[in-house]
């Protein structure tokens, strides 16, 4: 049975605003139910005077029964423990789900209790068979499985900015596995819409500062993804800086090259070779490297590769819309396997420069 | 003769950016010609690796047989008075052009020579006639003189957004002639891609100041449309003020009531009833106050009004993105209505919030 | 009895901080009392790794009795309503106070309680005789009645930005009374330092907006002060509106000169007359107008005025940081005052630009 | 020979700025000459009407004959390449410096020329003597050699960043010589107050991107200073980004701990066994990172180092602004040093948050 009807669940968040937005403009998509939990029984154009929605729709409290009827697939952007709650009774009902949050990321339950201790601790989870059922939402790396999976977790934001340059090198076996470094860069609506001291402006804006140095929850993330393709497991070292800028995440990942003649043009050729049929992936020339204003709005990523000949080391540089390629564009994405349509279907690609 | 394909010149500054973009996802025109000066001669990817052209075209030298060979209109992106040196071959020739400097904006060259006096000294016209000629770009008052024109001059980011509010209440004799005052807000890329110091991000940003206090050339450019509109000779008050931001252009204009028993309400049905079958204006509800974030990357404008009964005053806001409704999608707006086409053809208008 | 030891309420909100920091580098206060409500039993350097204070002293209800054991004056910061909790029984303990809320600045209770009626709801107050005692902070005007206050209400930021400019040219006569309007631009700082959703640096960056349209409470007590000065009942108009940086206030004025043969030359001449002897205040030659960055991090107010021959009409100019000049530091002008000092001691007057 | 008479040689830029803009608020110097070659003839109130200097003086034409009569000391914030051609008659002449530029930044001509090669091909330099006789102007490992010096060479702004919480560690040998990654990340004031395209408030804002990957400047500068320390030759890698903000600079420093067991603790009291008694510097508790806000406005450098024992790897994040710890108010440190003074004389180190 096609695709068509989408329900919106968690609409007047980041994830779901951009959600909308991006369903507003796709040829063969549809919002057949729009859900929240704070904003329920609110006219919509209320809650977002900006982005009128066809009949202007009142938001709905999500029960599963009433998304089964209305959608068949249902975009999840809900705090993490949330999804958890509703994906077994929607799965039931025979709606697919593309989650957004972090509650099907990992293959075990387990692992989620153990980095998502908090959430764990306020929502008893027993769904491990569906941790193990969900597909990774990496539409470059996990086409296939997207395409015929029920249960779709959408990557974080910093795993599918980083995974993306990473992962042809690790696959190839071309890095060292040991040693990687990941210092990533991202803007503030990373921390989502709800209210935080640290997120306000005048807090956040005309500064840089590292945050969840060791032991960030998307370590385990990337390092989980990473072993899959690497064939072995993988540590690496992840910091997350907040940069004062809404959107945008620039992941730049250090490894050592296994063979130190390798040269820039070599290492963009084996980014190329993986990306060239993947419209939503943009490798850059030798030498270009790329700003995250260029991928504004859009659910293009745009790799960079460097080779330091002096020190064996290779540079890799990433950068996204973090609510896009980082989120909801991605998930959409997703939603376009599953529907059988080619990937970059209904997403913008190009951006509004500057 | 159907318009399809259409010529940008001045490709790399953001007036022709934003064109190039747009045309990009237009489902009725292709860009058949693509010229600079600065850049003539580069391969478009050099330019703009994160804006990807079909077939990656060179930049051309803007010769006007060239154009009209592979061109039905031209959308010109140049400094001041530099269109003016283009037109009349374009149009000799058969290109209809919609201009985006201000070189047409004025019905008399003699005007446009006082006001632009600088750029009148270096470039001496004789094209007083097309000056009569051309049509003033605002589509959503001329759209049928925009629909037939061989030359439109799409209107300055501070006209367009202060008259939009404005004109219905001038034209229904609803306000004093005397006594209109708009203070207006753009973000820093109205003043062009060309390197200037007070335009630096460390200049500019955490900052505000007016400019051109008293006698900006804009002024004159809103007077001659408001007093065309109202039927007698408006002057008014206008200054700018530069905001560290990006994009964005807010007017806020205020004028007394000729009848001080007007409500808000009242005020707001004469903006709708104006702009109700206008796809790319959106008057907002009593209360509810735009920003400029909600226009960005989109050709909406937002409007709203309010009434201080104790003064007797109306406070109109307007807010546009400066580049799109407030530069080159407005001129796509009328390059739509030049094609026979609804104005709103493929331009975008809801924003990525946030 | 001297002034010496500075107790500071509201300790870690914007007001606080900026007063600690002030205080730290002044030559002749010291702090004698850290007050704070959610940050009572907190040791300082927990809350604010960054400005070490001597001794790193506990947070510390504030209490009368014990503050007025030590100190001589007290700075509150807190938020409208609250202090007039606490402001009577300082002032029977012999503390005198320098108030930053609103509590205090209208000298009729009853006022207050129409413009601030929410807070009057949950806070009843029967200080109506400390209102009329308490003496407006706008040193400026006001040096000799703060010199010897017991009770020292200090200017909203918005007032005393506007007010600056306006006064000379009311006290003279040479504006009419009618028709003057502020069209106002602020950091967002001003919203304070508690979490809401609409001061996020996702919400508020790259975006303008007007906000409390007609009716914001600062108009009461601009029009308050006007009034005295000019000698009649003065009534304008007041739009305020949020501009994505972190400090700095514009204030620009429009109003009707009475003579029309008045040169921006003389108008720079009225506001240099009146302020030659203030050190806070700087007159800007005609045609240089103020960027809110000039003013950053000093308790300086850049004032410029410009005159439109054709309408009649004078443009005045503002700029001050919000936070200093707008509130903290210009209360510890008025503290330098009440201490016998010259008003600007211990006051930073230039800026680190950019 | 007592120093007081400080000659601040480019003005204009964001270094003299600064410079003036401290030795205004110093206790013991005063600005002697004020010297710049675009502003030369001009007065300093037409360039800079927001920082009044006393008696308004011309900015001259650096002579040094007129420098040495009016100057015990010479500050010259000029371009790479120009200060060279100034230095030698200023110390012939008996006038010490303090060197803004690189030009003094390496012990041997012959690498600054092949650093510099675009630098070197317009200055013919011959004082390779002078180079290896300047002092690296680092005051938390240099100070006696700075306060003897003739000429003072100040660090550059990621060379001082990334070193101060480097050194300790290469000294100590705790950490392994191979292999250190520094991801730094500045605002745009680092490149200067000459306007460039993609320094635009339009370009850079909204955005962050890496540049200088492999191979930039400043590299070589670090390994300068850190071989120099560590007793053997250290190579680097060492990649800068550029953050949408004005002041700020963040090193991240990865590097691998030669004793597994050393925890967090372990390595914040090395860092705070060397800095205890420098006043420039603030080392922070573990687990709190440094925002470079903290540091805006201040001479002070916060350090902050975490542990992760899964990896055996230190984290070391060091903030400063870069205007100030990482150019002016650091060579003013230097200066103290070199007149005999405290080296945080009439230096701010706490900042106006926010």
């Amino acid at each position: 049975m096609a695709i068509k009807r989408v329900a919106v669940i968690g609409a007047s968040g980041y994830g779901g605003l951009q959600s909308l937005r991006l369903l507003q403009g796709h040829p063969d998509f549809v919002v057949g139910f729009l859900g929240g939990e704070r904003s329920a029984g609110k006219r919509w154009s209320e809650l977002c005077p900006f982005l009128p929605l066809p009949d202007d729709p009142l938001v709905e409290t999500p029960e599963p029964a009433r998304i089964a009827e209305r959608a068949d697939v249902a975009l999840l952007s809900l705090p993490n423990g949330l999804a958890s709650g509703l994906v077994p009774e929607l799965l039931e009902r025979g709606v697919r789900v593309v989650d957004l949050s972090a509650d099907y990321r990992y293959r075990s339950l387990d692992q989620w209790s153990e980095v998502y201790a908090q959430e764990a601790r306020s929502c008893k989870r027993t769904d491990s068979e569906l941790c193990s059922e969900a597909v990774y939402g990496l539409p470059e790396w996990n086409a296939a499985a997207i395409a015929s999976a029920r249960l779709v977790a959408a990557p974080g934001c910093f795993p599918t900015t980083s995974l993306l340059p990473l992962l042809p090198f690790l696959k190839q076996g071309l890095i060292e596995q040991d040693g990687v470094i990941i210092d990533a860069k991202t803007g503030t609506s990373g921390g989502g819409r709800a209210a935080k001291e640290h997120l306000l402006l005048a807090e956040a804006s005309e500064s840089i500062c590292p945050y969840g140095v060791v032991g960030h929850r998307h370590t385990s993330e990337i390092e989980q993804m990473a072993s899959e393709i690497a064939g072995c497991a993988i540590q690496l070292q992840f910091t997350p800086h907040l940069v004062p800028m809404v959107r945008g995440l620039l992941s730049t990942v250090y490894a050592r090259l296994r063979d130190p003649g390798l040269t820039a043009e070599d290492c963009t050729t084996v980014l190329d070779s993986f990306y060239r049929h993947h419209a939503c992936v943009t490798v850059l020339p030798v030498g270009t490297y790329p700003a995250t204003k260029w991928a504004k709005h859009t659910n293009c990523a745009f790799l960079s590769v460097q080779v330091d000949n002096r020190t064996g080391r290779l540079v890799l540089m990433s950068a996204v819309d973090n609510l896009m390629k980082g989120q909801a564009a991605q998930a959409i994405q997703c939603l376009n396997l599953m529907a059988g349509l080619p990937e970059a279907t209904g997403l913008p690609l190009t951006p509004f420069y500057p």
